[in-house]
């Protein structure tokens, strides 16, 4: 899983049945700093209800149990990173 | 998933079976600007009727869902992308 | 899935059972101009009988249906690459 | 799988169901030096109660057995590493 | 599947059940000249009986076939290389 922050969503009203009714939302993976990285925006289902913003857990596959295979999903909203430094 | 631009197709008659009658599409996976990247273009079975120039959801590997494994596709058509900036 | 060029193929006495009879061929990633990029290849199984210096379509990942499991496989021979340029 | 070193954790309240009292812990993969790279820390799921500063083995994907799918996890503490130079 | 190096192993007591009597191998990825490239070293489970500065065949992921998914592991000893130059 990666941290991300959610940067925006995705309009899409064609599309495959497996993501009808799915909010799409825009996630760039934060560096070291925390900060989003360059170029490295994914788009993933929200599963828990994330905002503009919020620091995400993003799983970058697809699957967390076998009878539910799904795509890239942000998997829990993040309240505090504790670092050694 | 990723944002990519179709920016062409391929021709292959020779191929395995889980592609016959698969529409085979070359997508550019977009950077921070949504401008197409440079050598990020990938081969994905299209599943929503895009065509050339359309911006699209790619899955970039290959299952949604337990009973359709299937090669990385074209899962949606983007109408619009919002960012916060 | 990616465009690769066949480069070569890899002869390997001792393996596991599930590679036993299969043809190992090095395929190496096309870049945007369709030429081979650096440190990009890699090895996949065959399973269209494509041959040396052949344009191929190959899996990156292993999966093309829930039956059948396998290696990263070349999935089809490329005849011809149609872009908007 | 890579080896990586525990540099820190995340709290996460609202988590998909298949996270729930699970142990995140931040993990950097580790470079040819056995020192942590730049922008390569992920969030791993820790299953064997690895703690900070601890080098471990983290699986970069999600599964080990097919009747248990999980997310990226911290597979094993490492005690020491045999290289030939 | 990626063409590796031997280059060392690991040792670690407290580890996953499914990692239980596995050989643990740090393989480093061949470039095009067939040497070890910079921070591309993974751990990957022994299946052929692999030793240090064997050249080997290892799977980048995790499953070959549907009843025995596994953590990345070494495939095959490669022999002979042939490429076209």
């Amino acid at each position: 899983m990666i941290l991300a922050k959610v940067v925006g969503h995705v309009v899409a009203t064609q599309k495959c049945q497996e993501l009808s009714g799915s909010n799409l939302l825009m996630v760039t993976k934060l560096g070291d700093d925390l900060e989003p990285l360059k170029n490295k925006t994914y788009v993933a289902v929200d599963s828990v209800g994330a905002g503009i913003n919020d620091i995400v857990l993003a799983e970058a596959y697809f699957a967390l149990n076998k009878d539910n295979y799904k795509a890239m999903s942000v998997v829990a909203i993040v309240e505090k990173v504790y670092t050694k430094e």
